[in-house]
Parts: structure tokens; sequence; C-alpha cells
């Protein structure tokens, strides 16, 4: 038997093709910009170039389900990464990269949606494999894409994580990044021993490692979130479990939903005065709440929990609650009142300002997080944590009394309260709207 | 060895002296007042009465070191006590009074200092002593007065604890306390059973118990305190240790010391505009600071920690650091500005409210007590914790972000500071000023 094994397990390592000959780019071709690739010491070298986009070198050939496997070597200066499994539309490569970045950011072998929906798997969270990168020398890349999911290792280490279901096939391609700077033009990046599985992947799948997995298909519990206790709060189709925080019913304007986006509406910018609000029927006591939010420019929104209907049910104005501040913070006035910047984009509104040097992701989706666990709450963007906070105590109070909402009885201080969006009369779009309660 | 101890023990027993014959008031007489005593079945009764102040019912002899015991029983809408080594003068009987309190505040066996300091042992810190109070039937009462200290015990738990070096000796006394309502007029309290031993008392005092030890000897560090790691910050007759917040000496007016008082004088009542503030020459971390205050009609002053002199060195304005506000709430017109009281005595000035409830004792000396432990602080008056704290986190400064203290970089978050007594140019008094390094 174990001899048996043995030979199934040399039989799959036969199966690896080479994507590079070693010798010249036979099998791939330029596209996306004008960057030259050529062949040094056995290794294709993409140089650096000004005035031209992200260039790409691309296989001619399409992959589906592999394990791919490249060295890539990169100049300090540059930025880089591999595609996988994309596509040329409107004259732009478009879909997954398997990033290459140098730069004290660290996001080597983090996954980029290419000119499409942007970070798929940033490498906040995992410090591991962030320290794994080997500056001005060899590294050693691993991809395995096998039907929805994608992973990758650095040198070894297990680095990303992702579900989605965007692209189930695509060409593979090395990029070669536009620079912006005289001083950066002629830098390279070099890749060699390039090779690709797609057969026999069942023997050839690494085990599960402990990093964590990102769910990025819309509006969907994956199996582990499921396991981990998540649910969806917005079903990404009906009104389901929502309702104005005036009433019974869904606001029958200034809110649509749209290919798995639910949009708050543009009118006057005025808060709470086209549809209104709207809420979770159910009210949350201690969980986990992540929202993605898209801002449109100069717009206002925001994520408010502990929120009690009944205490602002005249007309107009928002229901009272601690408030996850959704903002422009470059066009919106908002973000230059209130006292050092609590106004801005994912503050506790008019009261705990967020740090400038956040990881806000213009232009793109990007994720909100509120941890609510008895008096200790904590928001975060994107995976950092932006601010955390106490209630119930007497510096919460104190702070309170300061803001805007100084006569609100126990504000911020209810046991529960309900999940609020925003309709301040601007656009924003929401999607994967997931609670896990505690 | 045994038997012989047994002899020694029963000896000692047979020295208690009756005070109370339990016939009629022979060895007693009223003093104070003109409330009524009179037995009944073997128990001398007190009754109260409209338009008389405090009555005594006091022994002839005086009572220097003892051990007392006495049964009372008292109507639940009366206060009483029992008096030590207590004098008359001025027509008042003043004194170490052990406490008698039916009320809710619980504090039956209590030392209170009649017509003189106050309280000197309040029972906030000692529920098992509170909780043994038995309502509307008879109580047990034990005192041990041996040299410079005093211990109470009711129904046999451990109550109070006091050092004290006023009263040597003096009479014992059994009070009906003044009513200021019909309803109360005519109530009784009961006492019987009332013995005395004035000798033998090494081989009667009860051994050491658990509770709080408080040193009422103004200026001084007990064994207890030495052990436990406090230290005087000042020395009760020098400004060693002091200095102004402007410079290296101690102000040359402003300040003097009297009877064992540091006394901040009387002004215009502006900020730091006559002698100035004082502050430690030492740095401090992690302490306790347990400063003792008395302040006269109408007066502002602060005990500030974390004082950088540095930072607010011009001329005139108080040094900059997180202030326990000294304050007659009452009279001073800053205890209706701020926000929330947060002006107000205890409050951590301009941030964090004291609450109105607190345990403030008009026209007494008050214990302020300051706890810093890291980033974790706690205001505390009379044993009683007012406030508390974390610094150095997003909620503590974006509060400081709304008060006074906004433009002062990095405010309270330091790793140590000096501790500053203000001038606000309102007389002020100040004694055992002591620090705990933890």
């Amino acid at each position: 038997m174990f001899l048996a094994f043995l030979c199934i397990t040399i039989g799959a390592n036969a199966q690896w093709q080479s994507l590079f000959n070693g010798k010249n780019l036979k099998g791939w071709k330029v596209v996306g910009g004008t960057a030259e690739y050529q062949v040094e010491d056995g290794a294709i070298a993409g140089i650096s170039k000004a005035g031209t986009p992200n260039t790409f070198l691309r296989t001619e050939k399409e992959y589906g389900d592999f394990i791919l496997e490249f060295w890539f070597k990169v100049d300090e200066a540059l930025n880089s990464g591999v595609q996988l499994r994309s596509h040329l539309t409107d004259g732009r490569v478009r879909g997954y990269q398997y990033e290459i970045d140098p730069s004290a950011r660290a996001w080597s072998a983090g996954i980029y949606d290419e000119a499409r929906e942007g970070w798929l798997y940033p490498m906040t969270g995992n410090p591991a494999a962030q320290s794994a990168f080997i500056h001005n020398d060899w590294n050693v890349a691993r991809v395995e894409a096998v039907g929805g999911r994608i992973r990758t290792w650095l040198n070894g280490v297990p680095a990303a994580d992702i579900l989605d279901a965007q692209d189930a096939s695509g060409f593979i391609a090395l990029q070669v990044h536009a620079v912006y700077s005289e001083a950066n033009v002629g830098r390279k990046i070099y890749w060699k021993n390039i090779r690709i599985m797609t057969e026999g992947l069942e023997y050839e799948t690494l085990p599960e490692t402990g990093i964590a997995q990102r769910n990025c298909v819309p509006n969907t519990i994956s199996e582990r979130e499921a396991a981990d206790g998540w649910k969806l709060l917005w079903d990404g189709k009906t009104t389901e479990g929502w309702r104005s925080h005036k009433g019974p019913e869904f606001p029958d304007k200034g809110w649509h939903i749209e290919n798995g986006i639910l949009v708050v509406e543009k009118a006057d910018g005025a808060e709470s005065g086209n549809g209104g609000d709207i809420i979770t029927k159910e009210k949350y006591r201690n969980f986990i709440l992540s929202v993605d939010f898209k801002i449109t420019e100069g717009a206002n929104s925001g994520i408010k929990y502990f929120v009690n209907p009944e205490i602002n049910s005249a007309e107009g104005g928002s229901a009272i609650g601690c408030e996850y501040q959704i903002l422009d913070d470059a066009k919106h006035p908002d973000a230059k009142l209130g006292v050092s910047g609590n106004r801005k984009l994912g503050s506790l509104y008019d009261l705990i300002p967020a740090p400038d040097s956040k990881p806000y992701r213009k232009g793109f989706f990007n994720t909100a997080t509120v941890v609510v666990n008895g008096n200790h709450v904590e928001h975060w963007l994107n995976g950092v944590k932006l601010l955390e906070y106490e209630r119930n105590n007497e510096m919460f109070n104190a702070l309170v009394a300061y803001s805007k909402y100084k006569n609100w009885i126990n504000f911020g201080n209810f046991e529960s309260g309900h999940i609020l969006l925003q309709d301040h009369g601007d656009q924003v779009m929401y999607k994967n709207i997931k609670i896990k309660e505690l």
C-alpha cells in the first residue's frame, strides 16, 4: 500500500508543465501597455517604462483550475504582480492578481482584483506572510486556483485564501506596473521557474492552513462563516428583515436593490429626508457586524447601532444611536466640522475620531466592521482597527455630554438595539451585510 | 500552664464594672441639652424632645484607657451615639462618638468626632459591619480605647479602628440627638448592660482584625501605613519637597503654614495670581495620593497630577495637568459652568463630572484620593469612589479634544508628572498629604 501511494504521488508530480522555456517568450504576448520584456539568464525580465499604463506579458492559453508556482525577484522601487484567470476587456487586463509588493506595506501574495474590485485579500491580518518576503533576491510563489477558491503562498508561508465567483478561467500574466517618476524608469522585475499543473490537483493541493478565509461571493455565507456563526443580515435580493425607522414597512422610495447591491438614492443631501433610514426588525446585543459600503463623491451615510427607533420618531431627523460614520472625507463639509475629525469616515460620529491614516479605498467597496461585546465596542475598516471604547462608564457619559447627543437620555448605553443604515440624501451602496452574534 | 492561664483570664473578667445599676441614674448627669432620660425595665431610656440641641447623659467620672461594652436599642427615626473620652467646652459636649445610626446609611459603630472634626471613621468601607446592625431590637456594642487607638465592634463584628491624639481621657455619655420634626419628638433610645474595664486591658483586648485602620494624627505616618508603603508628601511644618510651578523656590507669598495646616491665602480669586501654584519637586508615576482639604465659603482650588511645569511657565495661569477639582459647589460660579457638572468638586476638571451625590462634608476636612496605576485613574472622596477613567486611548483623547485642554499636546497622557496644589486666590486648607507609590 505504501509503495503504491508513493507511485501515485510521483505520477502526480510528473504533471507539472513549464510555462516558460528559459530561452524565449514563446507562448506569451504583451498586452495592456508598452513596457518591455526580455529573457536574461533563464529568467523573464520585465522593464519599467515611462508613459505607459500597466503592461502585462500574458499566456496565449487560458487556464481554469490549476496550481501555479513561479520564482520572482523585484527591484525595491517597483510594484508588480501575476494575473490569474484574467481577461482583456476594453483594452485593460482585469482579474485576480497575486500581488508583488516590496514596499514597507509588504502585501506580497495578497490578492488584488486588477481594474475591477480592488483588494480582495489585503495582508494586514497575516504578519507571518508579510515577513516572509525576501528583499532583492528570489522569492517562491505558489497559487492554488481550484473551483471558486484561490489560495496563495509566499516562500512556503500560507498567505491568502479567497472564495470568489467572478472568473472560472482566464490567462496568466506578468505585470510591469506603470511608473510615475523618471527615477523608476528602467527598473526590472524577474520571473523564472514558472510551472503549472492542471490535472490531478486533488492529490497536490496543500492541506488546510490556519489563515483567515475571505468570502468574496456577494451576499453569501460560506461554509466556514456558517460554522463560525455568521448570518446574512440582508439577503441581497429583497427587503426582508428591514423596515423604516419610522414604521413597520420598508420605505417606498429612496432605496432600491440592484444586482445584489442595496442603494441609498441621491436626493438633496438632507438627513433622513427622502426614504428615511432603514433598521433591522430585530435588535442585537453582542455582535460582530460586517458591512461593505461604497460611497459616491461627496456622499454622507452611516451605520448606527444601539438604535431605539421610539426616541426619535418625529418627522425628519435620523434615528438616534451610535454611528459608524460613512463619509467622503475629501468632499463632504461635515468632515471639517465636529472636533478633532470626529465626523470623518469610520469615526464614532461626533464622539471619537478615526485616525486620518485609515486604509480607505477610494472608488471601491470598503468593509466596515463594528464589534460590540458588552460595554466594549470597536470600529474597524478593511481589517484594520480604527478605534475602540468602553461605554456605560463615567468617561463615555462625559464625552457624550460634550457632543450633539447630550440631551438623549442614556445615549449609547442600551443593552441592545436595532442596526440602522442611514439615508442622508446621497447615493451610497451597501452589500455583504453580515452579523455574527456573540 | 493551661490551668494557670485560665485562672488569669477569669481573674481579668472579674474586673468589669457596671456603669449603670439598673435602677436609677446614680453616677450620671444630663449636659448639653434638655432631653430626658429615665429608667425603664432595667434600661436607660433617652427620650427625644423638641427645641433642644443634642443632649447627653454623661458619667460623673472620667475614663482614660478602657474597654466598654453596652447594649442599645433605637427607634428607627432617631440618630444617636455614645461619647468616649469626651469633654464639655463652651456648653457643648465634644469628642469621640460611637455612632448609632439605624438609617439606610447604616454607619452604626463608626467614629464621629462630635462638635469637632466630624467623621473620623465613616463606615463606607466596611459593609460587614454595616449589615451587622439589628433593627428594632438590642445590639451589643464594644469599644476598646487604649493609648492612641480606638476600636469598635457591633454585635461581634469589627467596625472601626482609628489612631488619634486629641484626647487621652474624658467622660462617657449617652446621646439623645436633637430632632427637627414634631413626628420625631418623644421617640426613645435604650441602653443597658453598660460595663467598663480599666485594668488588665492587656489580657482582654481582642486580636488584630482585618479592617482598615485610619490614622487621624495630623501629618504622621502610622506603623501600618509605613509598612504599607505610605510616605508623607508634606511634613506638616516646612516647605520641604515643594516649590513654585514657576521656579525652584517656594512662593514667598500666598501660602503659609499654621498648626500643621498648609493654607492657600485669600487673594482676589484669580488663577495662580497671588503666590501661584506649588508642585512637588519629585515626579510620580503610579501612586495613591491622599490629601485632606477644607474649603472656605465660595473657594476654588485643586489638586493636579501629571503636571509638566515646563509647558505653562508664562506669567499667570495655572500649570497644566489633570485636576481633581476642589470647589465650593454651592457658592462658586464655576460649579455651574463646564458640561454636566464637570467643574464641580471631585470632578476631573472640565472632563469627567463627579456624581452630585458625593459624600462631601461641609465645614470639615475632607479626604481627596487619586489613584494612578498606569493608564487607569480614580478619584475618591472620603472613601467613596467618584469616578474612574482610562487615559492614553481614543476615548480619552476624544474627550480632551472637546475640553479646555484641547490645545495641550498629549494632555493627561504623560507617563509621570509633578503633583500640584492650586492657588486660585481663595482660602483653602490642606493637611495629611500622603503618597503610596505603586
